[in-house]
């Protein structure tokens, strides 16, 4: 497996060039103190400890995998160290609230460790994020007692946490949950039951597991109103917060998976746990939501990192495998065969790589924006930021997770059959990218809720707002030199987009209940195309307007990648919108005993 | 993992309702004794075979996968056993020639057993499909004293076969091979030098192995003209058949893959092993090229077969997994939620995989068609076969695995989180079938002997010559009743597809030398496509004009899923002609130093 090198080069651009972070910053009280020097500096430390601790990590743990041993949980060799020296470095509390010991770092500060995290390492990432997700839902939800005696030790990252929400019957549709919370004289309930694939359920790198826990009491309501959530620790914390007795939670078996395998998925049983309960009886969603945006976001980035890692070994292995010459006549002539850099299919991938990582990450770090207005800004910045958030998670989900499915498999595909071989490192970005697009959410459901809950179901109210902001961005743009030729295909695209939101709302109120479903994952493509040329665009506004600092070369190669993206590949949606078009019927008329 | 079910009603269709296999055979001499009663037959007893002999030993083999112990390799539990049972079920010289011992079957229905061996496990179906490939090598090219000699005993499966070609600085670059011939004073050769990505190069399955080693004699030309073929026992074999002395071939190791973990991928050393020149010296590509026709389609048929088995198996999860509702009201009211088949975008991903697998079936027995035809035909049919064999073979491999991997990715989707799950069966199915995609020439190299070798080279002829055959197909089809909605799509496609086809060889008459390789796949995808449609059309055609025999239910299907093809996956071809017309620049222009 080659090293990983964090492409901070990209990142500084994005983040200051692009989004100019820092003015976002100083104008709003919380986050005034963070300053482009400070970014700067914890981007740097953060590639240092994820490219020389966390990345080298990330072939032995694949091969060696997570064991499971008469109920003990045991991580490859190396991880319990590297958790911890991570969790000393503060990386787990980047995000957390002051008064917990996190250092109230904004989001598109934050997701930059975390692509870098994820680049290096997305077993490893996955506990680390999970606590600090956790820690988030507690934060937002839990009592101040519960907040004191939890979280200082979850930033720290002397304690883990573990979400536990699926069930065997129970994955999409959490209304059908059996697990039980009764409630002791003493306040605190008995939860007991079973739960699927829990991401670090177990695992020897801290003394002790936070689980957020959904269950239902004995007279709760049916279904998805019936929830509530607890906290149950797997050792019960006494009141001066030492450690306490075992909490009748305890792994039953762990998941032999596709990828990822330095991550302990667990199965875990609850068995009479004491638990406490988070947020309102019966409201257990609620608290699992407002961590979803965070967790969803992350989970996006883990395609973005993935993708990013594939792109850049395959850029190291296309400029030194010899093989064959160029067309155009032989360009390495004193060795006995041409880098396949030089050859059009092999650039074809490469660009195609490149092209949608550098929007991935652009869009990212927009998102990310989105949840810092709506988290740290005022009035009705804030209120637009947070219908954002709303629209564009699970475009971030699906959309930059599908986008690393396709990235890792053409990076994997530039090494011929070395890519094959699990020795080269290619194999494991495709096989631990592909979990990204079904949990936390399919990417189908994703789409559904983009479809559904964040379009339909307000009349198309936030994505109208995206498209005036894009249609904004255009007018300011083009009085910029060279704008043009990026304009016009981002405009197209959002003329469709336009359309198409129209085409799906005036079928879905006029009768159609298969619409939206039907359209769901064709338009969230559709939309995530059409936010990439924005991001292209604003790329390239940035660099014609004289904004980038990073140089000649840098800036001719992003102009010429936005090219590529908006010729080349931005022609998708003229697919995606024909495909959405041709309604819901084609799929729904047919039997299902056809299906065989 | 589930069991895996033939295809068998959709296999006879399009066999017999739409290609009229019969009448096809029983016109040519040398197959005039098939007929389909016998085809049924062969049909019905490789549906047991693979069913209950074969697939049961996919999943296992997975999980326990190949092992080398100091140069002796030891395939899964169940293998050799099982090799020797198809092999003396004969299922090794199907298409074999009846003086070997084989027994000269069409192609169009030993394509079919391929299709099924492989649904049932790859890693196993290799061992027994390249010993194939290698005996019709030595068929095509030997000597009547090898051939005497080498091939009963490799069609009857006693001996297996594999082809040593890669080096590792010589993988598509064949020109570059180091491996030595020296001429021997009895005319043999000793051959010295090191392969690897051997499939099958070495295993316990048979008591030899007959390897066809590339090599290079000391006074040979540089690059591809010096290459002659050899073929090299793992024994050698006395005058009277009887097994001699082991011959200096050895496996240094084996290669630890992504999937088909039960296929021993192998480090071959030569190390002065006796071998015997097959065909002329520094002809040796031509004795590759013959097989590469067969292999090529057989690992297409790979990817054919992958997603059968995921399509089938998510139609039965579908059917069975319980979650949500029905957009438009429950369906199942007596039970906790709705079966997943319901939900439009799970139909979506069912119907995608349906329309791609029933168009790459009908594509692959349309292409054993051509192969049938140029091998038993006569006169300018046989003619154009051939060329229509040249054409297509690319395609095939290349676009049956590429829709390969989208079909099983597809279907592991529809598993939820489950399909991450090994025991589950459907990431294997990924894992497996990515191989398909690089070996035997990635599909990369398969789009540029299309447009380079097969389109370009011979200015479009191949490819006029199948527009030709599908605008004939619509205008006979046009009278049947109800074919309008299906032939103006093709028609479309073919429009399409003969401009681009002028676009880019006048582009590279023009003198852009990195056009074709900058088109090549995605024009590739466009003929693919195209040719789809044209499956399509004419299983639909079958039906309208009442050919099928398959009952009202499957006459429905068809044709609700070939208006499916049509109208929400062929609208692709709009993309990829936006691709291909944005040129080679976009890509070329691009300094290497800025692919970072």
């Amino acid at each position: 497996m080659p090293d990983y090198k964090a492409p901070l080069r990209d990142m500084q651009f994005v983040l200051h060039e692009v989004f100019e972070a820092e003015a976002l910053w100083q104008g709003m009280p919380e986050t005034a103190e963070v300053n482009r020097e400070l970014a700067d500096a914890i981007l740097d430390e953060s590639a240092k400890i994820n490219e020389n601790l966390v990345a080298p990590l990330s072939q032995p743990g694949h091969e060696e995998g997570v064991h499971w041993d008469d109920g003990i949980v045991t991580t490859p060799k190396g991880y319990p160290e590297a958790f911890k020296q991570l969790a000393e470095g503060g990386w787990g509390g980047l995000s957390g609230p002051l008064d917990f010991g996190g250092q109230n770092m904004p989001k598109m500060l934050v997701l930059l460790f975390e692509e870098m995290l994820y680049s290096s390492n997305i077993a490893m990432g996955l506990y680390l994020t999970l606590t600090s997700g956790a820690a988030l839902a507690i934060d937002s939800h839990a009592s101040e007692e519960l907040k004191e005696k939890y979280l200082p030790n979850m930033y720290s990252g002397k304690w883990a946490g573990a979400m536990c929400l699926t069930e065997a019957h129970a994955g999409t549709d959490l209304g059908m949950i059996r697990t039980k919370a009764e409630p002791n004289a003493d306040g605190s309930y008995a939860i007991t039951g079973t739960k699927i694939f829990i991401t670090g359920g177990d695992h020897d790198l801290t003394e002790n597991i936070i689980h957020l826990v959904l269950a239902k009491l004995p007279d709760a309501p049916a279904g998805s109103k019936g929830i509530s959530l607890f906290l149950v620790p797997k050792v019960k914390v006494n009141d001066d917060g030492s450690l306490g007795d075992s909490n009748g939670v305890s792994c039953g078996s762990i998941e032999h998976k596709m990828g990822i395998n330095a991550s302990a998925t667990c199965v875990m049983n609850f068995d009479g746990a004491e638990g406490y309960l988070v947020g309102d009886v019966n409201k257990g969603l609620q608290g699992m939501f407002t961590m979803m945006n965070y967790e969803r976001l992350s989970v996006g980035i883990q395609g973005l990192s993935a993708a990013q890692a594939a792109y850049q070994w395959s850029c190291e292995y296309a400029r030194e495998r010899l093989q064959s010459r160029s067309p155009s006549g032989p360009q390495n002539e004193s060795g006995p065969a041409d880098p396949i850099i030089v050859h059009p299919d092999v650039r074809r991938m490469l660009m195609t790589q490149k092209a949608f990582v550098e929007a991935g990450r652009a869009f990212a770090v927009y998102v990310g924006k989105q949840l810092d207005v709506a988290k740290f800004g005022e009035g009705e910045a804030k209120q637009k930021a947070a219908g954002m958030v709303e629209l564009l998670t699970p475009v971030a989900k699906a959309f930059l997770t599908d986008k690393g499915l396709e990235g890792t498999v053409l990076g994997q595909q530039c090494f011929g059959g070395h890519g094959y071989i699990r020795e080269w490192g290619m194999e494991q970005l495709v096989r631990d990218v592909r979990i990204a697009q079904i949990y936390e959410g399919t990417n189908g459901i994703q789409a559904m809720d983009l479809m559904g809950r964040k379009v339909a179901s307000n009349g198309g109210n936030y994505v109208a707002t995206l498209i005036q902001e894009m249609r904004d961005f255009a007018d300011s743009a083009a009085g910029v030199d060279g704008m043009d030729e990026f304009l016009s295909p981002m405009t197209g695209a959002i003329d469709t987009l336009e359309a198409l939101t129209a085409f799906v709302l005036e079928g879905a109120q006029g009768g159609d209940a298969n619409l939206i479903g039907a359209s769901a994952n064709d338009y969230l493509h559709v939309l995530g195309y059409t936010l990439y040329s924005y991001m292209w665009a604003m790329q390239t506004k940035a660099i014609l307007s004289g904004n980038s600092q990073q140089g000649e070369d840098f800036d001719k190669a992003k102009l010429q990648t936005a090219r590529y993206f908006m010729q080349r590949l931005l022609p998708q949606i003229d697919a995606l919108e024909s495909s959405v078009r041709s309604g819901s019927e084609l799929m729904m008329e047919i039997d299902e005993a056809a299906f065989v």
